[in-house]
């Protein structure tokens, strides 16, 4: 096994010069996403191309991954948003053309760039938004899983806000949308929820009541969830907590470089965090 | 200028005992709803009923409470989302059905309670979310003030998730909503929230390009906002700053003091905040 | 394997329940002092009298641990400052006369105690003393390593200093000593450390020129350590870096029960942080 | 008034351009050592000379402060050790020729650097040692200032080691000195310290039992000392915290000026932090 650290936009390059029976996990976006136009509007040059999703937790992923030789690991916030939605839009309960994100992470998510705005005297103690309005670059990894999950035809609308939070890594997203059906109660989207993930070691659905906190996950690659129903309001609300390097980057990528290796899936990971 | 401590439920009680020609102004939540249903969904026993909103931005708010005897000053996340949202919603640009808000705040705000979920140990590095789902005491302020800044007639729905963040003062609030018009870009937003807080001492729409930081407003009653627009999701995106303690409740209510008493509105009070 | 919590104090009373053969590693201070009246400066009720220290790295006694059934592992304070300071007090680098030490500690050092001091509102953005002029209870564990290291005769005077740092877990020390003899180079008390640690699996000497930070050993069972001599001053500094709640606690307790039990000294534990 | 912004050791290129009656205050190291050797051990260059060291509770300094034209502010390390230990060293309560000082400071102590060691991530959740073993450039100035309270003829040895805490502003310096008069209780050295204090409207010696905490003092001016003596250890013990970027820079900047200026000495400054 062997790491390559390129910019982003230079993972096509480099993997052209990788025999094919040589596997690869990308965790740049190069081969994130489908659509070129998407593509386009958010990074500057040719459309690589797509590759498999690196989220073993969807639907049909984990057996594709398991033959793959090329695996595309989604972005950090993409990856908790698509594990607290696609169950609920595949199940019709959340209105994918109606979605709202607003996502907490930690600093590390920007690496170690030498940027003022990541001094830890301007962070700490400081929250603050950054790439509003559908300017950041998960933005369509997101709208690609949602349509995936919903089916081919229909609308997505996802409004995605990334905010910086003061701590060093966690992602806390909290992911809305309209509820498909009025007359839904909380324990019924928790009810998928917990269908869906079942069987998952790193995905755990928490007691009703308890609330993901970032902490719980930080150091793993474990996922923490939690939904609930505003009928007022007439949305489905889910949170949920990753590490942005555990589950939401180099986790996932050792997840699934061990299936793509025929390794055990939980090999060198653990979903515990270190808490405090 | 006297202060009183008082668990919220007993401004009501306390009020009735002050003279009619004391003025007050109430942090606690007692008289902030004109809705009994609203009130009996958040609150136990009879409503106490409603005092001016203690926010001199709003339309008219300024020469009301000047003569008032009685002001109720809002919620933290209340204020930031009301002055977020309020012009947007008056002219007609944000749709009031149709509101998304997720806040941050530091732990503060919820006061010096022993609590073991407040502990430093349990906050520091830790992003959170509580009181998901439409639960939060704020939600009813923010849909009674979108309501009014609407007109009688509009349906207004709002989903609310606060969100703890590891600080120890600021909130900051994503506010979203229905974009009313679909030709609207983020200029147009910009100029209604300019022309709103043109001659406001406490509210600062950064320039464009900037967007808002809780350090710079901590230890103040400023308000820093910023605003885009997401064509593609057909939302507004507005984000708020304030100190939860500064403009989020002992500035405000300063302010609003200061107004009562004729003194000069920004006595003892600065927009600058302790960064870093 | 099984864990009891009990207050300090208690377990002297709990132990005299356990059957001889059934080994215990202690984790409050009942059993870590030999000398009685330093008990009674810091601890009520009788002296309940010593057990086994356990820090296997110190000489000689990873042999008695595992041959003990009765264990005291020290506190977290003291662990760091035993670390750093005991191979040079044992060749004569150090004078264990004229120590200073101040210790950064994280607030899980103070459990779950719901105490106001301990609130994240008071701790974030803040650094406090406490427990200053020799009044902390790991004081006399220092001083009885150091008495030790040095042997019988010589006269031990230690000032200890811990501080209250707005982070939640790791201890920063910062040992002190006079240079016992005036000739000495960081390069002799480097080559001292080194020798003493090279076959340790926890302990990590830094490269020159790199200090310790409590990131590196967060979640770990690791410490790491680094020196200098500050020759116009007179004295040596060794800074030490472990996790409270690992090398500090826990994980030097699990250390502790490997050896006894027999099972290899690492099992279950790693000397790598989870950073940043 | 007018603000340069300067690199350290061009300072005194810069002042050499500016007329005489032209009140200057650095905040650079140019003209803060009257010893040349000191100079050079920590600056490169020639030793610009020595201006007024603008710590106006010095004994007489306030004084000269206010007739001067060139004022040079100590660094922010040093004038919290400063602060902290001449009173005592001036009564002959404190050996000068045995103080010890570890001193935690946030992180804008070193500005807004571009360096890898001060972003968000690798600072938050940990604490490190930087500069130990007297390479810090505060040490001379520390010195300085004891050797002046002293008198003329006595040792002066100061071992000195700096601590990066993660927070963005504050500093706590922990300052021991050996006890020069064996019978010395903790009493004796805070009636020195009330005494040397009592009239300074930015010096707070707290209440016996309390000790500082940075956030008391952060955004301020102030200054918040306690102290102690340990008898067996045959230490004093005093804790100074200040705001780095306020007693420690820019607000004692200003007190000079004000003074120099004729101005009342506490204009635009508050002794009240912005806590929590």
């Amino acid at each position: 096994m062997a790491f390559l650290a390129l910019p982003a936009g230079h993972s096509a390059v480099a993997a052209a010069q990788i025999p094919a029976d040589v596997k690869v996990v990308d965790l740049g976006p190069d081969f994130r996403l489908s659509d070129g136009a998407a593509w386009a509007r958010h990074y500057s040059g040719p459309h690589p191309g797509r590759w498999i999703t690196g989220i073993p937790e969807l639907p049909g992923a984990r057996a594709q991954i398991k033959t793959a030789s090329r695996v595309a690991a989604p972005g950090c916030y993409a990856t908790a948003a698509i594990l607290a939605l696609t169950p609920l839009v595949a199940a019709g309960l959340a209105d994918p053309a109606d979605v709202v994100i607003v996502a907490a992470s930690g600093t590390s998510g920007a690496g170690r760039s030498l940027r003022t705005d990541l001094l830890a005297s301007e962070v700490m103690g400081s929250a603050s938004a950054y790439a509003v309005g559908g300017a950041h670059r998960h933005t369509p990894e997101i709208e690609q899983a949602l349509a995936e999950a919903h089916g081919a035809s229909g609308q997505v609308r996802v409004s995605f806000t990334p905010v910086l939070a003061p701590m060093p890594r966690g992602i806390l997203a909290t992911c809305t949308a309209g509820l498909a059906r009025p007359e839904l109660f909380a324990d019924d989207v928790r009810d998928v929820l917990a269908a869906a993930y079942a069987a998952e070691p790193f995905v755990t659905l928490l007691p009703a009541g308890a609330w993901p906190a970032t902490a719980s996950v930080a150091g793993s690659n474990g996922v923490h969830l939690q939904a609930s129903v505003d009928i007022r309001a007439g949305r489905i609300v889910v949170v949920a907590a990753i590490d942005n390097l555990g589950k939401g980057a180099a986790g996932q990528a050792i997840q699934d470089a061990n299936l793509m290796l025929g390794l055990p899936e939980t090999a060198g990971l653990t979903a515990i965090g270190v808490a405090p």
